[in-house]
């Protein structure tokens, strides 16, 4: 487990840090320190639950809205909803009005990761000049359309690669990647099994 | 295994259908029909390849975009490339560019199940009016933050609801909801371990 608690060294640096630059990475550290000690003083805020809302519109073709989610006590809105059109390329018999659901997975794999990796890295004094990652998913989809059980209906191996630029030694950013890794929300909801409870409202 | 080898019944519902129509709910059936017997005899081309690149901007802003991907035996580029904003709210320390990676995640759950639900229901021939779905999932952001290590770190669990109307019969509605958990790739990324390899280039 890698713990924030502070290190006599780093208190030093940290209050010289508070004083000259509380930001690393875009990332105010100072409340993010704050939040997690209102967390370990009240461990309720740290509960959220977000949402989205589908709507199918034809064929392959599906629209996505995410607006409010509940967290840190309290219900929040944003000041607009997002809509994200997902559809299937005509190869898979749709229109193209947006990427489709495995490539919504990778794009949501490849944010949660890189954030991960820069809050940790924010939280931690280390500065991120630029970060890219490249993913791809092979899939099979004779799972998908039921013509074989031993295949399987998802992704067989998903590939992340990263390439990080910063001033920080090459072992410091090795660790951050293998950190994102450890403590990313939807690494974790894709490496391991998730509970999808699904019911019909009838 | 759901299989769509068709009965003598089906063979000449079917024959009608194409004279009649041969779109089920946006979905042209005999193309997807036509693809199945065309991975019947050369398997290859079931085979695809998703792809995202992401680019990191500024704190929890990053921005994923996706274009080209390979599948049935080529790589095919749309004709624009899709470019979606992640990005945390302003509780997380964001600035609310775009959702976040866990409701993106939830996005890609919702579409995949729609999808699924959609082109099995086409392939048999059932008439779908709307489908709508409702998505939450409960997180303790105890677990990204490194604060605990019996929370973990992805959702707890994921409920959809789904409110289906088409003059199908309810059963048929209820099996069709069963299916689409039975063949989306996202509910199994979701559900099921899939491995991800992540390397840093260096």
């Amino acid at each position: 487990m890698i713990s924030y608690t502070m290190s006599k060294t780093n208190q030093i640096e940290n209050k010289q840090e508070q004083v000259e630059q509380k930001i690393v990475n875009g990332v105010n550290v100072t409340k993010l320190f704050g939040t997690m000690d209102a967390i370990r003083s009240s461990p309720i805020i740290s509960k959220f639950n977000f949402r989205a809302k589908g709507e199918w519109i034809k064929g392959g073709h599906n629209q996505v809205t995410i607006n409010d989610f509940y967290g840190a006590g309290q219900t929040h809105s944003r000041s607009r909803a997002f809509v994200y059109d997902e559809d299937e390329p005509p190869v898979l018999l749709g229109e193209d009005h947006g990427a489709n659901a495995g490539e919504y997975a990778l794009a949501a794999l490849s944010s949660c990761l890189t954030t991960t990796l820069i809050y940790h890295a924010a939280a931690q004094g280390v500065v991120i000049d630029e970060v890219e990652s490249t993913l791809s998913g092979d899939i099979d989809l004779q799972g998908y359309l039921g013509m074989s059980e031993n295949i399987r209906n998802g992704y067989e191996k998903i590939k992340v690669t990263f390439k990080v630029k910063s001033n920080a030694p090459k072992e410091k950013i090795r660790e951050l990647v293998e950190l994102a890794q450890n403590r990313s929300p939807v690494f974790d909801i894709i490496s391991n099994p998730t509970p999808v409870e699904v019911s019909l409202q009838e």
